[in-house]
């Protein structure tokens, strides 16, 4: 670990991790690794299959989008533990991206997935090599939680034409639910009875399945990973019932034909128009992979003191989509569910994912004939257990509770969602939470604050009975000033002199001021000079160390017509010495808490 | 004005301020208005008429701008001194505007100018009515700086054609280059005589007059008017000349027949294509033209411990420009300069500006006969003196040596100003400075803070000595906690702790934290359980009030594994006394200043 603390800035290895793991790698680990990769390669298969199916691609897609990225990964990504691969979301922003262009062959779909993956692979590498992983830190939590609840929503109702073995369409709720229910004469009933009883074997194993095995004995870990392997026994058991009972014949879709071998390698095709179309939906694709793998690797990094470089994060993702667009994959991130049970399984560097990579390329060989007989409800079943696991509508609840501007922000998120697709949802959210920021900055909390008789402190006169004076203003300003405010300060700080005939001094206190911009700077040179035409006074106090460095590197300070005070009980002592509390002594407030001098309550 | 300062939230009154000030006129008040009024108009005739130049109108369409706009702000507008009527910048912002359009005909432009200041006017009134007017404040003040230096400058070069007497174009600064260096062959001689006649006439009444007049015994004030309304002396002056030495016929471009009469009143025409193809630009007009306005009434009614209201300055100066498009005028807006001569010449209500209506109404009457003979190159004379004044490149400086962010946002908006034109510059800028701000709050200033021996003040352990311990850190964090950089805080925070082995204990101090957003509180969730599984218990400290009430409405304090304390002292005094200076007993740094606490330097 303190290897790796090292890490920043040593050329070429912040850009290859292997060879810091690497050097030290032992059997023992190799053992560990080795362990982890089996348990995720058998959950790995049904999801690949099934998230390709959700992108509207064919199945070995996903499989092939399980090899070489993983092999990236473990070169170029520094989480230990992340298991990179196809993902719900990003497998519905795919089908969203590619549906839009309105393809007409399953080949076409095939290339401008690919396509979509290399494009994406380069803006994440790109933003990493450049270090622009912060530009992720704008899509707040309440943004992606609305996106991620919307998008598992969404996924789910597209899958229900699957269980219901009719045809469907559409890339928001009200198309799809239109499409379902004009189709919903056709439903097919073994179809929907193979879906049903899927599903609910799915989700007994997800609630049931974990107690059971614990109390049989099982230690909780193992419980866990078994209960996370549940699909796979759901594939064998349905593919075994349709094999067995024929039910293709009786109308139920099945996988059919997948290409057995390797992935197909080769360059996906350069296309300026394509590339100049699907670029908006690669960069919203790549910043939601981006921010939801990284906070994976980043929480499974913290339990074991390990950390991760969210900018070589982007070097890794990146590399993992580049390598998926070449190997007849589409776009990929780091899972979660995987990721958890990878690290449950005791996985210690990446090289557990280069394996899990090999045994899912076994898989592509041997295992494929076997998938003919897969029933297509099956992988919707297993889709739909995963996702109705993202959708928290409690959100809403919980933002309404805590922050009205957090809320408005998740609301938007979810209903432009599901109304008009991930790409809309996803922006109007960003929009709406940086508006929302900007104008609660725009107005900062500001009090008029008074002296709490006998002590050194000051309060808000709104709610406490502190002592004030007709020929002073003492304001606090509980934000940074910038242009965005400015203007704020000097509107309200006029109508407070235009209403105190006798003031002669104001003082602005500044503990919490962080910042004074240009605007700002030239705001508080006007009221210097508006205060000084009426004869009052302009003062300063706790102002911050940097504000008061830049401070002096102007003239400001020259023509201010008042002081600047180091604590707001001293700028009161020198102002107007008839507000202090003569019983108390200058100074024998001692063991008050100095912080509470700042403190708006 | 005590009666002002309680104006708002009086139903109809908020909407007519006219109300509040006509109650109490007398006779006295009427006076000195008059006497303002009469200077103002012998100022704003010559402006009226070059700016209407300016714009790419006829003469007569200033002088209309200059009537009944000036009545509606009377009736509308809180300034008692603001002087609406044409003004350089938007002038040339209307001619942008209506150069896009393609237009062939003069009637065609003063037609589309017509419906831009409908357009605008409606845009500000229904901004004044839904109160947001703090939308303007997203202006940064060097934003603006670099916008009219360089709108200066655009307009100095574009009148250099009428000083030189050939043809040109244009709406960018190479764009007019091109067009002057291909026409320069064609310069008139009698043309450029006069017209440098004209600018040294103008430069010298500016610079010289002034204190020539004050060494003559006038009173400063008197002075200063005297010399503003100079332009007067220059347009008789050039009438004289080229009506007397024939100069039309030697090549000499006069303004010829301007109809006489009151202004055209009529709608103007809706066209829902023009309005459209114009509402880009009258939202950025109408925008700049409030911000000019609204600081020049704040300047000046802050001098007489007046009060203005932004919102209902919104509604004044769209009733302005509503008026102005019913009769036969253009944008308009509050111009600085004869604000000032307004004030100085000792306007008391509205109604000066009321009366100086009635002056340019009657000028329109019987003084447009006389101005047939008006050569253009003086008008342009009067215009390049004019916006010369407003040109200042030292912002490049001042912002340089004060702050990058603000030199970026400068240098953003003058090059692209200059180089694309008005609305790309403004555009820029605004996205350039709210772009850096973003960046700033989404990086904030932190600090590892250690306890400066034998006090109770904590200071940034890499500035100063000051004592640690490796089993405790002690962070401050000095911004607003938000989500984008609440994931910042996260990261720099495990970088730190993954480097102290030793660690039992993380202090976040929040003295400069104003708020806390849902991103933030869940980033604080997030760096709670992470450092419980690794045994470090996390703490807070100095946590103000508001932001606390916030956590109280969530069950992050129930969670929180360490404690909530109210000074950093306390908190260091609970989780590791041995820090403690043993010399010092707690509470007797008495007469240290509370502020020092969160002092970063």
């Amino acid at each position: 670990m303190t290897d790796r603390m090292n890490g920043k800035g040593r050329g070429v290895r912040r850009f290859l991790p292997i060879l810091d793991w690497g050097r030290d790698y032992r059997f023992s680990t190799l053992a560990d690794d080795l362990l982890a990769a089996v348990i995720v390669t058998i959950m790995l298969v049904p999801q690949s299959l099934a998230y390709a199916m959700l992108a509207g691609l064919p199945p070995q897609v996903g499989l092939y989008a399980s090899i070489l990225p993983l092999v990236a990964y473990a070169i170029f990504g520094t989480s230990r533990t992340l298991a990179v691969g196809p993902v719900a979301v990003i497998s519905l922003m795919t089908a969203a991206a590619v549906g839009q262009l309105a393809l007409t062959t399953v080949e076409g779909a095939i290339a401008a997935s690919a396509a979509l993956a290399a494009l994406s692979g380069l803006m994440l590498m790109a933003m990493g090599v450049l270090r622009l992983g912060f530009l992720a830190n704008f899509l707040s939590h309440p943004v992606i939680a609305g996106f991620i609840t919307a998008s598992g929503l969404l996924i789910a109702v597209s899958q229900l034409r699957h269980i219901l073995g009719i045809a469907g369409g559409g890339h928001t709720l009200p198309e799809m639910l239109v499409s379902l229910s004009g189709n919903l004469g056709q439903t097919n009933l073994p179809t929907l009875k193979l879906g049903l009883a899927t599903l609910g074997f799915l989700f007994a194993a997800r609630s049931r399945l974990n107690p059971l095995l614990r109390r049989l004995g099982l230690p909780a870990r193992a419980a866990d990973i078994a209960t996370k392997v549940a699909p796979i026994v759901a594939v064998v058991a349905t593919i075994a019932a349709a094999a067995g009972l024929g039910l293709a014949d009786a109308g139920v879709r099945i996988v059919g034909e997948i290409p057995s071998g390797l992935p197909p390698f080769g360059l996906p095709t350069f296309d300026p128009g394509l590339w100049l179309q699907l670029a908006g939906a690669a960069l919203l694709l790549s910043v939601i992979g981006f921010v939801e793998s990284v906070s994976v690797a980043q929480t499974l990094a913290a339990k074991r003191r390990e950390r991760i470089d969210p900018d070589q994060e982007l070097v890794g993702l990146g590399a993992s989509n580049v390598a998926s667009a070449v190997s007849g994959g589409f776009p990929v991130t780091g899972g979660f569910a995987r990721s958890v049970v990878n690290f449950d399984a005791g996985a210690r560097t990446p090289a557990a994912g280069a394996f899990t990579a090999g045994g899912i390329a076994l898989g592509t060989v041997f295992l494929t004939p076997w998938l003919f007989y897969l029933p297509q409800a099956t992988l919707a079943a297993t889709i739909i257990v995963a996702v109705l696991g993202l959708v928290d509508l409690g959100v809403l609840k919980r933002t309404w509770n805590y922050s009205k501007a957090d809320f408005a922000a998740v609301a938007v998120t979810i209903a432009l969602t599901l109304g008009l697709g991930v790409e809309a949802g996803v922006v109007a959210g960003v929009a709406v939470s940086l508006a929302l920021f900007l104008y609660r900055t725009s107005r900062p909390h500001m009090a008029v604050v008074g002296l709490v008789p006998g002590t050194q402190h000051f309060r808000n006169i709104l709610r406490h009975d502190v002592r004030t004076s007709p020929r002073l203003l003492s304001l606090r300003v509980d934000e940074s000033l910038y242009f965005a405010n400015a203007r704020y300060l000097e509107d309200r700080l006029y109508d407070m002199v235009a209403a105190r005939p006798e003031l002669e001094h104001v003082v602005l206190m500044c503990p919490a001021v962080n910042e004074i911009d240009a605007s700002a700077l030239e705001s508080l040179e006007a009221i210097n000079e508006q205060l000084k035409t009426i004869g009052v006074a302009f003062h300063l106090s706790e102002v911050k160390g940097p504000v008061m460095d830049q401070l002096k590197r102007t003239d400001f300070l020259d023509h201010l017509s008042g002081q600047i005070f180091l604590s707001h009980y001293q700028a009161i002592a020198a102002l107007d010495p008839s507000l202090l509390d003569r019983r108390i002594a200058p100074g024998s407030a001692a063991s008050d808490d100095p912080s509470q001098a700042d403190d708006p309550a």
